[in-house]
């Protein structure tokens, strides 16, 4: 790495002296603290600006909506690692929190961007539909999932989505990408060949990107929603503890497929 | 482990049908998405009970009061981290988390386990600074710092902890816990022999305890509140990235003291 | 943090410069890829000498010993999470790095210093079962586990505990730490009233205090060798991926007991 | 997901009953500890085969020449998270393994892919030199970097990558992915217009790939290699701290670039 200027490191978001925190430009205790919530904040955090009604309504939405869906296996993981390591609650955390990844969580940016893409395709007056089957057709062709469209669970429509349109509706938060994800489940039969419908992780950044929420955060909205609910689940753990009751629950009824040495009598596995 | 209905594992949390998601008894479409703030849904999470005007506003202020302070140790391995590993941002928030430590962050958990102590050790009518002064020498005795008081940079009080004492008092929270932190504050100069004053992990348990925050998720605060943090640092870290030059800067004058082999020509050392 | 020459960070593990890298006083080209098995750069790692044959084959058989013990729940959370985020390896070997804690592996750590209090206690020519007595006792009027004693499924000695041994005295390792880690055996049944068998994870300090291995490296002996158990774990999932269906396993029988709105029909809680 | 046989968990790495652990076919106690080195025993624990003598010493070599390289950005990482939580070793190893991303020694697996590619163009008669250039070319016009070739500090051959050609030889490893990687050092220059060399991330796949090592678990061989390093660290940073040291130093000279409030008098940014 050169020495010299380039490196010495920079940021935007906050800066203090011995007797005051500034934060993205405001004084933190006079202006922040007792004056807007933490869903709000995060957005400030983010973009140097309070929300607006409309972006306060649609973020706070997004982040209860993803927040808590029961034992899902990044709860589980989180659960098992505080049985094991009860003093690290970080660590706890941590576990829960890798858990957000392309395949889970990470659809919320994944479909954001796909959504992103039909926006520019079919620019300002374009037709949004062709451009929905184009991309739709582009994910087929490299053998890509869609993402944001399916759920293992919520066959139909998973419940979220129309709430989370309501409330963007009702907020009069922009509605373009609503109308694209929109367009997208509407091309998925015929192009697909599947009745693939809107998940939850599709809604998110099609509401967010109505309330100008960055791109390059969208991942950020899960994580930061599914840190509140491992917090109490692990929480729960510490007086109502299931960890090892999961462990033991999962590999019950284990198979081992490998050799085994000679008078080997198998027992339980793990 | 035992087999039978103990190894169940069973949660308050959440549950689910295909058609409806349920959190702490209350259906997540009809009753929470839209009609509850995210900071006030982390304690309903918690709890059970969407929060009073009084805890609602206490915690959103501790959450917003303890989230950003900048580029602290956590964020720059958060940095450092999503440097190494750009696709990989849940390792990134993951490995900031992971400094919400006993020395670190952990404080205000330790903070107001003394603070629930003393006032344990009060009772009702009791005398506070008693309890306080014997508190602290029980400390000093077992040579312990007392958790939440003393900062390196703010040696007058943290700004933030008048600040949260004021948003607590003009939420009409309760001052008991807020009353021994100062009960803390005030024998510490004769006990310890340090004027060491409340810092912000003291401020956050004094005044979310006294609006009935449970002690057992008292970490959870700062860890949320960071969470929110570490995602707008790792959002900047992708447009304007400072992640290698925070290791090299933080290297640059180290000193190598073990031995080196024969004609070994010192050179940078990292 | 005072400015000045105390915080410049020091180290003497490492240093290089163009053309070579130095390892604890050594050309790691010249004198040790190739002339070292890893387990013994382990040792050089921590403590700047090559093991000699006993504290060689004693520590190899230790990370040996420990490394797999099939799908145990720190493999379990990081299977779940290598299932959601398959690109980052790295998440999924973190999550399985945290379940190193003080109830699962950090025993080995804790066992260690029990073994080391007790070695104090007694002096050279000391009564070990005297010493074992009291430092059992001592525990037991603390309400704490004896760290190192009983295992859920091996009642009997781990298998592991008598090869561990037999490697050691084969070995001509030191057997002090050995003979404590029996006297504490030999005194439990009547201190404790249960007949706790000597586990792995006191075996495995007792062989390597004996080798001269550094107390305070002791919790890295299990994390060392179940990161290597992990990366096969994680390679099987790559091809025969089951960290999906150990999640569904592990809470197909879950039970939720938490209130439910009015007509809510429970289904499959995830 | 689907209820049925499909969702039992299956594994082939080991099972176990009361008296016996069996891994990968293998009795543990009997035929594993003390008689396999930890080094082979990855080997053994990835593929179900002991390694023969050029895979084993191939294996440790690059073990040992990925471990340590000083002060590295995920050391650093590990240490502040250690000096922020000092009672939990297993978060500061967390952190300083997730460090082990795409940029940095993700390239080792990055690499190992390109090799592979190259390799199956080729075909057993082929020649290597023209499906190199073909695969550097392919990289180039999409604009991504050559994975393994190239490095910050190392401008000629890193002294590694040398010394691991070597080992191979010397054991009489396959030679196979060495040419192949030397052919993509050979035509860099003309492609890419740039002297990029060969550095230890491409040696390691092209040394590990000619004695068989499972592609899929390249990036298994940098973690496990880097946890021994953290563990050494962490357990210096125990004795002789300078987690806060390498932070302040981190940003001594950090600059804020957003907006103050009126008044504000700048001082130590952190």
């Amino acid at each position: 790495m050169k020495i010299g200027k380039a490196t010495l490191p920079r940021t935007a978001i906050s800066t203090s002296n011995a007797e005051r925190i500034v934060v993205r430009g405001a004084d933190l205790c006079d202006a922040l603290i007792g004056h807007v919530s933490f869903g709000d904040y995060f957005w400030f955090l983010l973009t140097g600006e309070k929300p607006g009604p409309a972006a306060s309504a649609v973020l706070n939405a997004t982040l209860v909506a993803i927040a808590e869906h029961g034992l899902v296996p990044s709860v589980q993981a989180a659960r098992m690692t505080l049985a094991a390591a009860p003093d690290a609650m970080q660590g706890a955390v941590a576990a829960g929190v890798l858990g957000s990844g392309s395949v889970i969580l990470g659809a919320s940016e994944t479909a954001g961007r796909f959504f992103d893409e039909i926006d520019r395709a079919a620019g300002p007056s374009g037709d949004l539909a062709a451009a929905a089957r184009d991309a739709v057709a582009r994910l087929r062709a490299a053998k890509q999932a869609i993402p944001g469209y399916g759920h293992p669970l919520h066959k139909a429509r998973d419940p979220r989505v129309a709430r989370l349109f309501e409330v963007s509706k009702a907020a009069k938060g922009g509605q373009r990408f609503v109308q694209i994800a929109e367009a997208v489940e509407g091309v998925i039969p015929d192009v697909v060949g599947k009745d693939l419908r809107l998940n939850v992780s599709a809604a998110i950044p099609a509401v967010l990107l109505g309330v100008g929420f960055p791109l390059n955060a969208l991942k950020g909205v899960p994580m930061l929603a599914r840190t509140a609910s491992l917090i109490a689940h692990l929480s729960e753990e510490l007086t109502d503890p299931i960890g090892f009751a999961l462990s033991y629950q999962a590999v019950r009824e284990q198979e081992y497929t490998g050799a085994v040495p000679a008078g080997f009598v198998p027992g339980h596995g793990a």
